[in-house]
């Protein structure tokens, strides 16, 4: 995974050695957070959801007044191509897309006729992601206030500040933050977030406080067709530490247990059985839907 | 000043063509807005206020955890390695140094001893730029919603918001847009906002909300010493457009009228006396301490 294993990337139409594949100084990507991404998972060789992250993709884009610079074909050509160069049977494809480099830098968004976006896809190989142990244990968490932008809905590059979460959550000796707004979670630092109470499974209603996840729809979809309540509104961090269960979703993890909050156990401190069936239940119909 | 001009840029070092100077797709700026900057301007040759740059520099990169990749005296040498190499009489020298390219896109920094910071440095050209004619007529600004981060006084690459706030300026037919948040006024896109009422000269107190402006610092000592009325203290639109002036002030653009604020003129709708004073003051103190 590293530079030196040199992965095949995909550059602007071009598939380049991981090493060659550079962007201007001058990319508005670089210069001001001014692109959206997208990770898509890939488990068997196939890939989950592509539909999914297509249509936020172009949400994203959309947002931000940027045109669509390549056709969900070609995208989706560009992913499987990465996928049988580098021969990734589990992993992830990240893409970005920016609004590529101006003649000089400038708040005012460049003429999309005489500057072309910049597209990058690359993969992640992850053998047995979907076997990950971490399921099996879960993970630890520490709430954080969120300090985020308030488009958290468009999923754009400004992750400086889920970069810094993540590092005060290892500083305290655990795996990853919840972002805590107006004395409620919003999410997780790259997943979105649920807790599980009698039976209910609770998570953020949808707004531009949080990132629409992908996995998220699909889940919550699962959930409904088992017959499982799900409450769709905020909740606080007691609440999450007086719950039964907690777990997070997102394109890498799929589901994943979250057994403590804030130092405090959650429900018997292991992961608990709706999250277990859910990630199971997620994972044997994305596989099915895999293309 | 278009990449047809072929300036000569800073990257890692190098002295490159700007067509030449490229980051890796991997670099944490590129993927995760992970990098601050500074823009420092030249007159007549000469940085102002190199030193309140690299003071501000250094107290950004503190906040992130990154060590500061480069010693104040060889920025220095490279800022005017830059004026000299592109002749620049009057006009901007723009730094910026992210977290670096590590091997891999991943949420948790770097080690510092594996990855070195990338830096970049280049000029931008603007003869004449002191004598703006834009600063006989002032600028007429919008209001919009303050949804950037946190922590504005971190000078980030995160510049998306500013980028479109500067985008609704120019939609309504205006020039600049001003930040409101919890009913008061922040700053501008990319400047620190003031209003004068009654020879009062009114801004923003400091603190995490906006950005630690080093024309503002400059600008708030030179009043002070000419015996003008200063009081730090947020303010609301409505207080703008009943106040006697306005300006705005930033590193490129000095101290800058506004006499327009959501299509209300504010005092006379003309360059005000105050703003020009102080405009007229900074220029003269800031070439005379010019390096």
């Amino acid at each position: 995974m590293s530079r030196k294993t040199n992965r095949t990337v995909y550059l602007n139409g071009e598939y380049l050695p991981e090493g060659e594949a550079k962007v201007s100084i001058f990319d508005r990507g670089f210069l001001m957070a001014d692109g959206v991404y997208e990770v898509t998972s890939v488990l068997g060789g196939k890939l989950l959801d592509f539909d999914g992250h297509a249509v936020r993709l172009e949400r994203s884009l959309g947002e931000l007044d940027m045109a669509a610079p390549i056709s969900k074909e070609d995208l989706l050509e560009g992913h499987r191509e990465l996928v049988r160069l580098n021969d990734i049977n589990d992993g992830m494809i990240y893409l970005q897309i920016t609004r590529g480099a101006p003649d000089d830098r400038d708040f005012v968004f460049p003429d999309p006729n005489e500057t072309p976006s910049t597209i990058v896809l690359f993969t992640q190989n992850k053998p047995g992601m979907a076997d990950s142990p971490v399921a099996k244990v879960g993970l630890k968490v520490i709430s954080i206030e969120d300090q985020r932008w308030g488009r958290r809905d468009i999923k754009t590059v400004q992750l400086l500040y889920p970069s810094m979460g993540k590092m005060m959550a290892k500083a305290a000796g655990v795996d990853d933050a919840w972002l805590v707004e107006d004395g409620v979670v919003t999410e997780g630092t790259s997943n979105n977030a649920y807790i599980v109470k009698g039976g209910k499974i609770i998570t953020r209603h949808l707004s531009n406080e949080i990132l629409h996840g992908i996995t998220r729809k699909a889940v919550l979809r699962f959930a409904r067709e088992a017959q499982m309540e799900v409450e769709e509104r905020a909740f606080t961090i007691e609440e999450a530490q007086g719950a039964d269960e907690a777990f997070i979703t997102s394109a890498s993890t799929f589901v994943m247990p979250v057994v403590e909050v804030d130092g405090a156990a959650v429900g018997t401190g292991t992961p608990g059985p709706v999250a277990a069936r859910l990630r199971e239940i997620y994972l044997e119909e994305s596989r099915k839907a895999a293309i």
